[in-house]
């Protein structure tokens, strides 16, 4: 369905692209904007295929809740109804967000009880209503249904128990599709506790599915120790298949990734962050609602093809930002978004050079004026290890 | 300064153009998108060129109070501080927004005292701040500072008291400029009283200037009245000289008062409409937020080139509204300002075309399915016998 294949190699490091049932091709490594709701708040899609999207994710939690996935799949599916023409989409499970947002009113082996945030209405989920509600919805790839522990665990036997009802569930997701132009991905769960993940790998390599992905990193564990499970975890997954990191991230931690063996990432950093006024660029994160930005009459990054750095200047934005006007979260998030892809692109030219270690350290070393922080430099080593 | 010429009349109706200082050629008529605080609120420069803009207005009043217009003149002037690249700009003076918006202490002969909204602070505006504070902020076109009297007004006395005053600020604005560079345009006052509009007339008049605007008026008068005093001030302000009618407004009005001569218009309609969620289609407005609006899987005009209409349902519109999601009010924006610009570049044409009245018949028919409001039917035959 994916038809994924690598173009190019490096140490751990892949260069690849894949095919959608639509007909979409999408280039690996690849960042996924987040369009929650369906819209990635205030960019549209021009913007977003201008920024370098290929490939979106919406949340099935918060379409489930509105407009309902029978409302999307009467207007022809996510993509057509929200707009994201020429892009890929992905929605993840609703498991996380259930979690994470919803007012969860229990868990049990056959599925979560949970509370809608916006009306309090009961609602039900299982591991077949999130593979109904996601083939309702639409997307070309969809994820497993999953039971994503909070960080911190609450203890290594909760985090044991929720590992293997995550492979029962993928059975039961897999059971319950009915079609077949979409791709189901599984999900790898085990925090970070090594036997744990290995178990998970076990149980979640066990269902052959187009792609699987790393799910429970980047969830308030350090650095280190999100690092060492992704470089146990990656390389143990199916090498002909995409490898998708949720939750993820910074333009450090994708280069960082990336170099682990990552193909897909997502988050809504690049977007909350620009709606909180912090810009980001090849040099690093530059804040405009501090004072001296307002004088600033400079481009946020000279570098940068994006409308907010072709027509506005930091001191603009900094004025727009302090005057509340949403133009400058807009135009911000589409910079930020910009400046992942980039970063992002010039990744997978590294790898196709072979020069994927070299690359990642000159963008590091720009990302931070050469002075890397001590957990950049350790993660370096250990993926340059890995590699 | 302006370089004003008319290309083709048809009846009162005129269609020119000008080039501003800058080398930027705007023809007219031409509706000006309000830029209040530098940023047509969620649109940006491309954006704006995109839907038809050739001018935008900002509001000297905001500027002054932030970011300042030292600020702005340190950035290179409006146009380069706001990224209206490739656009000409306007200025108001300020006065009409201290009266509306500013908490007004005091209005004496040499000027206004007022607080700000932002801060409480104390400014004190005068024709001679006026214009420095506009030529600071360095717009192609600048504004006389006027008062602006509220409606209804106090008394006949009052009304006339603002109207000598008005011509004595002219006189004292005209004699403070310094700057070759821009154009200032005089400020016809006298609310709906034909005599004290024939008298702020001869006052404005008596100042050579490069252009001429009708203030007071779509402030809360009745169209009737409205009307009648444009068709009286209209055809008196000089031939070869641009005339702008300030607040207008909606399809209707621009239509309406193209016939009647007017050139230039400006109003926040278009995109606070569509912040509120109505959308301004050649077939009349669409309430997004209707339950109606949800099910529609049709864009909000065909015929229209917007992204909110390429991209977009209207279906997809009313969920994003729903979801307090930045796009909707924007797209809207996007496709309001799109509507405003078709309606009067086809005004344009019928003028060129010689058939001024029956393509304002058309266009209003089809705003109205050919039921005209009776206010409508009335104006059209006032400011056919005008023409």
């Amino acid at each position: 369905m994916l038809n994924f294949s690598i173009l190019a190699r490096d140490g751990a490091a892949r260069a690849g692209e894949f095919r959608t049932g639509r007909g979409l091709t999408v280039e690996t490594p690849a960042f996924m904007p987040v369009g929650t709701q369906g819209t990635v708040k205030g960019v549209d899609t021009g913007e977003l295929i201008a920024a370098g999207t290929r490939i979106v994710l919406a949340n099935t939690y918060h379409l489930l809740l509105r407009p309902g996935p029978e409302a999307i799949a009467r207007a022809g599916g996510l993509a057509r109804w929200a707009g994201f023409r020429n892009l890929a989409t992905l929605t993840d499970s609703g498991g996380f967000q259930v979690m994470s947002l919803g007012h969860l009113r229990a868990i049990d082996e056959d599925g979560v009880t949970f509370r809608s945030h916006l009306d309090g209405a009961t609602v039900r989920l299982t591991p077949e209503d999130a593979v109904r509600v996601q083939e309702a919805i639409g997307a070309d790839i969809i994820m497993a249904f999953d039971e994503c522990p909070r960080w911190p665990p609450e203890s290594r036997e909760a985090l044991a128990g929720s590992v293997e009802r995550t492979g029962r569930w993928l059975a039961r997701c897999a059971a319950a599709r009915t079609r077949a132009d979409q791709s189901l991905f599984g999900i790898v769960q085990g925090g970070v506790d090594d036997g744990l993940r290995l178990r998970s790998l076990e149980l979640t390599l066990g269902v052959d599915l187009p792609g699987y992905a790393i799910g429970g990193l980047a969830v308030g564990e350090d650095k280190d120790e999100m690092y060492r499970t992704l470089v146990l975890v990656a390389p143990r997954l199916p090498a002909d298949r995409p490898r998708y990191l949720m939750g993820v991230g910074t333009p450090e931690d994708a280069i960082l990734a990336i170099l682990a063996g990552a193909d897909l990432f997502d988050c809504v950093l690049p977007t909350r962050t620009a709606r909180f006024g912090t810009a980001l660029t090849l040099t690093g994160r530059v804040n405009l609602r501090h004072a001296a930005a307002r004088l600033d009459t400079g481009p946020l990054d000279p570098s940068c093809p994006c409308p907010a750095c072709r027509d506005y200047s930091r001191g603009f934005l900094a004025h727009a930002f302090r005057a509340r006007e949403m133009l400058a979260p807009r135009l911000v998030s589409i910079h930020n978004l910009t400046t992942m892809h980039r970063v992002i692109a010039r990744m997978r030219e590294g790898i196709r050079e072979r020069r994927a270690g070299p690359v990642a350290r000159e963008l590091l070393g720009a990302l931070h004026s050469d002075r890397l922080p001590e957990w950049v430099a350790r993660v370096l080593d250990r993926v340059g290890e890995a590699a």
